[in-house]
């Protein structure tokens, strides 16, 4: 496991797909035509379908739950700015960096980014998580 | 279309299964099995498998972009509050409610909040979008 420590980082990338796209718009009830039709996303100034933002940002609790910290993590909460879009089959990449750690409870601040796949900031956050590592409870 | 005003309020119910938890695992790459794995759930002093947070509160997305504003919306930024775990099977209700509209730009703000089948809150939060009525165009 990694170390938890001010600084401590890790990252994820992942290229979504439509299928993906199209399972979250159903699974969230979202019929906004943005995120499925191309003709719509067009119109509406964005060069092809764009990724729900919640979809990319998923890639968070992702590292937070398989990464740093880890299995076992609980998400107490995560603020998220939206600043640009995600486009579908565009490599995104998501990276946390622990910032702030409590002392009197195991509850850790991270920086949460997303870039897309020139770099560009595209999701800026903030996550709050209650972590007891298993090996030493 | 519903009217933006302040105090406007819109909800969604909806029960997520257990396939739907397991591809919103897969997909943010979360291997955390608090969601997966009952036993471990349950060793983790939860009943059983929570529904992934940030996959509860899509729901918001749901909303927004689908009933109030609706189509078209465009998410700006939500933060979260994830204040007591959601359950697979069990019924969620997603609410939002208009508290904020800027003067200068078609922004709002929107209190979002999600309760369990016994009326409990789970999730509390807040969410910006841009929204331009496309009749009106």
């Amino acid at each position: 496991m990694k170390k938890l420590i001010i600084g401590s980082k890790a990252e994820l990338k992942k290229i979504f797909n439509i299928e993906e796209v199209k399972r979250f718009a159903e699974s969230s009830l979202d019929t906004n035509p943005i995120h499925l039709d191309s003709g719509y996303a067009e119109k509406a100034s964005f060069k092809k379908p764009i990724i729900q933002g919640m979809l990319v940002a998923s890639l968070f609790g992702g590292i937070l739950g398989s990464k740093l910290p880890g299995n076992g993590t609980i998400y107490l909460g995560q603020d998220l700015k939206f600043i640009k879009p995600n486009f579908v089959g565009e490599e995104v990449t998501a990276c946390i960096e622990l910032v702030k750690i409590r002392e009197d409870k195991p509850i850790y601040t991270f920086e949460t980014r997303c870039y897309n796949n020139i770099g560009e900031l595209t999701i800026d956050g903030v996550a709050v998580v209650k972590y007891i590592n298993p090996e030493i409870k």
